[in-house]
């Protein structure tokens, strides 16, 4: 399938969609798609920048949700065009969603909401291409009905993505066989390796994260093969106003990289075994 | 907490929330309710009469997903004035809200929502008694925060639900120790017997269900201590056009119901052992 | 079936197999043994002293593991005789058995060993009672083979036990429906309330565990229906040598035995609903 | 740590243990043995042959076991000998454990019995080195207690492998999360590919297994970071006596080494990040 200008599936480089979970400030949001831009350029990755700028669904209701609609889709725009990046950003339920698909180059979908027949149906409507989360409660042959109810609408550039599976009490669990799975349902499948290492609800009033296991389940996803990653990124992690704990570091992000597409090239290069058994 | 004119907590006797999962045709619906209130009625339990008007979240775009918005809030209505019983319904991200509540005694919130901050609120803010099902993917001791986000509105009648924890794929497991952990929110506890019972998924384009365990599960439950009962009834379940494998047959009730009556009895002559310690 | 001189089954009233998890001293065995006894006389309850001489598998080298065998047989012994009370025993692969056998009344095989097909029926063998802890890894349905195992020995006295199964990491989870499943074996079912409440290794060199939830756990199983009940009980737990954090203090033993034997009476009144329809 | 004359560990080329689950004639076993050092040669893989002489825990007790203890020793010693490659076995409580450390250069502990102190510590006393299979029930950081137990015997040459964790009913989920933590333990950490995708009792008398997933958990489990990886292969596993399902054909392994050793050169070229942080 086409993404952005990028030709993307199971057989393709990966493409990275990576950004801060939440727009802070305008100029945080900028001196992170710019220096993801250049380090993706320089290692030839097709690049989206992603980030929310509203989180509706924070494990307490004090916790900072973004700047709000307008505020955050201008940022997003200013990102779009003046580093000339595409952008994803999440929708829910209750988005104005001709307003953020009038500047989101690609839509996705909340985990939580992956069953709510309506909404799936409404966005894929809207006629972007959308990212489906898998709810970590979702088996993932189970992803072949969303997949279905999506693209009734018409709307054939659907892509879904494993983002950690419920794993007793606040944990999750990434099931790499998932990742082969998915790929039947004929869409291309993005890992997202900071979500996985969430331990969702494990610090009371907030979900906690094990930083140290994302290259882990970087490695380990890609190696299992998928179209493509997304990883949540900060300058500064432990300062991040949202999903700190499981947000990878920018400035380690292009060491990471250099060897997931080490390991990505090596998968890739023969068709999956798996597939010819 | 006082619900629909009675008393409900967790040393009170145990009321029941049952009804076909979706309105199929008001005849059946009609009947359904009358025969729970002449039952209900004639062992002294609380009654809430429950079905719902559209399923937005099938495992499939082909399933029946009820009479619409209209025609079933009309039945819904027709219930509460003829049989005289308290009606409750689920309501969604997309229903209008204030149409619902004019008619629902109770409104009740979908498991997979139970995250969704505006959602919750927005639902809290119609001032009616609402409960919210617990995600397949939430801790018990999680729940704090979101009864938390309910009550922020103003709205302090709020009962939390049980039905069924994610465990491993297409299968749902009942902690019964959640349901002691949930009393900790302050409200009352309901337990959701035949969701609880589902195999969510597991028959390719629908959830599979194991009716034979609904006995079991409910009793169980009781037995650990709930304020309430959910129980998805049906006079014939084989043909029921949503959750039929999970339902529990009308004329299998009464005996059901009265081992449970025992049980609670029984557990509820004195305190909990456990919160004596 | 005939268990130390008392009719047990899925109708009858449950047994109780309680005692300190290990054999600590022979005065505090003695008067652990003689307050059960006393009090299940009271009461009309079964029962069967437990207490291990040797535990084989705690999670650290350096943890109590009892008197060892001659001196705990020695002291079992002593319990059978003076008090006048059967007596069970755990037992593993290096156990002298014929000298474990000639003491201990009925006999009790690891959960983790539940699969060793030799060991299974080396212990059946012995002609003793066996009451085999289903694994933390074992599916209920499962149970059958091991079951066919042992009973191909001759034996036919084999009882299935409970105690928790694997819920992501250092938890368990007590799913209601296997002891209903487990029912299929044709064997009493006995749930293990204490281990069932155990974090395993959630206390880095030792299992933890959630004293509370013994109550909860304990009616849920009873109203689940069970032909026996396994619950260690120790004086003072928080002084335990061993499995403290999940024992029953045995002052308060009586009055959780009166509550489940009131939700045995409602629940085995009559025949179970799940098996009628 | 040195093994079999190879120096393993967590920055070199993985090794390689493989054969099949059970020896069956002695013809098959050595054919696949020399298969399997011919094209370990070829690669440069270290390469430790394995096949078990009597499966004492198959689910069912009708099922094939193996030739029993002497003639799979002397199978396995032909194999040493006349082929010249080292052998691993796995080892149970009531082997006569001086015969099998008599052939075997290494040996291997069965999963259930991981938390077997006297079991654990009777085989470390033998002096070779051991493949400790973590339980399907154990947390990858309770191996460390494990790993203490064996090494307070004076053997420090122990590995620790992970086979998969229970997940829900007769399914078991690879955490590479696991891989890394396990590493902490100071062990060469192995992943064993094939028992990995059993489906535990999945098919009533028998475990089942979903071949096409070995080489997508291999490939992930090396991108993890291993220092061993552990497959059970067979030339006709649809024919094999035992463990058919998850075994992986010999006349694929070559192709599917070659993408593994692509990968581990990627990963081990560097430091892993995760301990750079």
């Amino acid at each position: 399938m086409k993404l952005c200008g990028y030709e993307v599936g199971e057989q393709q480089p990966f493409f990275l969609i990576s950004g801060p979970c939440v727009v802070e400030s305008e100029k945080l949001t900028m001196e992170i798609a710019e220096s993801l831009k250049e380090m993706t350029d320089r290692l030839g990755i097709p690049y989206i920048f992603k980030a929310s700028y509203d989180k509706a669904n924070r494990s307490s209701h004090d916790s900072y949700r973004g700047p709000g609609i307008a505020e955050g889709l201008r940022i997003l725009e200013k990102v779009r065009t003046e580093i000339g990046v595409p952008v994803l950003t999440d929708i829910h339920e209750d988005s104005p969603l001709d307003e953020v698909a009038a500047v989101a180059d690609v839509l996705q979908t909340p985990a939580f909401l992956c069953r709510q027949t309506n909404f799936i149906q409404s966005i894929a409507k809207l006629g972007r291409p959308v990212n489906i989360k898998k709810g970590q409660f979702l088996a993932p042959w189970d992803m072949g009905n969303v997949v279905n109810k999506a693209k009734a609408t018409g709307n054939q550039d659907i892509m879904v993505c494993e983002r950690g599976y419920t794993f007793g009490y606040n944990n999750l669990v990434s099931d790499m066989r998932g990742l082969a799975t998915m790929r039947d349902t004929g869409c291309p499948v993005v890992f997202d390796a900071t979500h996985s290492v969430q331990l969702p609800g494990g610090q009371g009033n907030a979900s906690g994260g094990e930083r140290q296991h994302v290259p882990v389940l970087a490695r380990a996803a890609v190696a299992a093969g998928v179209s493509g990653l997304f990883m949540e990124s900060h300058p500064n992690p432990a300062e991040a106003l949202s999903d700190g704990p499981n947000s990878w570091p920018v400035h380690r992000m292009e060491e990471l990289l250099k060897i997931l597409m080490d390991i990505d090239n090596a998968v890739k290069a023969n068709p999956y075994l798996e597939s010819t058994l």
